[in-house]
């Protein structure tokens, strides 16, 4: 048994998240499909994040036990074959031991969410991008986020249905700027909350367009009661960029 | 009678190109029934330039001449309204007088081609650039590009069906630059030939890849011979950016 280090990019839009669902196919059962046709052996593919339906990422990490001798070139190369013509690439495969724990070994993951902040409807950004035709002020949308940074129980930003063992997370850095029409938000932290990154993105919006202020997300934060978080920023503009190993 | 000028984005993929063919629908005919569908008018919509089969536009121009009294915020929206859910997008709306010509009056237009350079299939941006698995050289791209700029029969460089009086044409800038995995090709001139700039971007890749020199393109150019020309680029990867006047 070898163990592979997978790095993957996918386009969430078609698939019901990382994980299979009652509903529908998830980027996992993409992959150790295309595992199985190219060694026919069944593997688990474990993931470093658990994406939501319509979540992107260009940067997720997952692991795989392969009996077969090969090695990580051939694994990378056959997998995108065999992935064909699903919106999912391996971009690139790595040999390590079996120590090695896609999810637990992570030290950082990074997020991006992407806001396009014009009145127009989006076209070659569609299922790409948050359409937010409202202008937004990233100013204090910036000063909001800056208060969210550090070691809370983020209750507020955390879905109901979440498995994490505690609301409480440090985040290391959450940042918003503007490129042209877009709005940028990026995140880290060693380890997320269920939709806490779409919790803060839609948070952060109601301050741009000026319904919260940056000291209400403040109060929101230490209120730790879901219900004062802003409407949930759509899975279309978040993605996965990459997570981090020691 | 009020001409508007119309800023248009769309994502080419769904369409024969800009104007319709005997094969299908193009972006001008969405247009034209948008425009009929809010005002009850048969438009032509008259467009800056002819993009092909499958190539996007971030700031095509078009113009329209419209009876009923409205104005230029009203167009925009209503046209949004009524183009869903083809991806077009008007991104702004302009009244203007009957002596602006989208087409005629346009003093310069602006290009992108964009490569992907690396093995795996491309998820994201599947439609959105051209894959290239061979890793290319940049700095002679850029090299060969420097010998195409200026005023030269660009015979070698355009498509046989191509319908310009002439094949002389002068091409400001061609700019070659790597931005991470992504390859960047910028072109601007007062026009272009049919297919002039995915033949640049074939030609160049060609020379990235090591199978053609600066010295080789140079040659090619002077020929004025198609066949000289290396594989014309996919429509996936070109990008109409901005089209400007006086």
């Amino acid at each position: 048994m070898q163990r592979y280090k997978l790095t993957i990019e996918y386009d969430g839009t078609p698939f019901v998240g990382w994980q299979k669902q009652d509903n529908g196919r998830g980027v996992q059962d993409a992959i150790a499909d295309a595992v199985h046709r190219f060694c026919g052996e069944r593997v688990t593919v474990a993931g470093a994040g658990r994406t939501d339906t319509g979540v992107h990422a260009l940067g997720q990490v997952a692991h795989i036990d392969i009996a077969r001798d090969t090695d990580a070139n051939t694994v990378r190369d056959a997998l995108n074959f065999h992935l064909k013509p699903e919106p999912v690439a391996i971009i690139a495969v790595q040999a390590v031991d079996n120590g090695f724990d896609a999810r637990f070994s992570a030290t950082r993951r990074h997020y991006l969410y992407r806001i396009i902040n014009r009145r127009a409807p989006l076209t070659v950004d569609r299922h790409r991008a948050w359409q937010v035709a409202v202008p937004l002020d990233v100013t204090p949308m910036d000063e909001a986020a800056q208060l969210l940074v550090g070691q809370h129980d983020f209750t507020t930003f955390r879905a109901a249905q979440c498995q994490a063992a505690s609301p409480v997370k440090t985040l290391d850095a959450l940042d918003v700027r503007r490129e042209a029409d877009a709005i940028v938000i990026t995140a880290r932290a060693r380890s997320f909350l269920h939709s806490q990154v779409r919790s803060f993105a839609g948070t952060l919006k109601a301050v741009g367009e000026g319904k919260m202020t940056p000291r209400d997300v403040q109060r929101a934060l230490e209120a730790r009661d879901r219900s004062r978080c802003a409407a949930v920023a759509p899975a279309d503009g978040l993605y996965l960029m990459r997570v981090d190993y020691d």
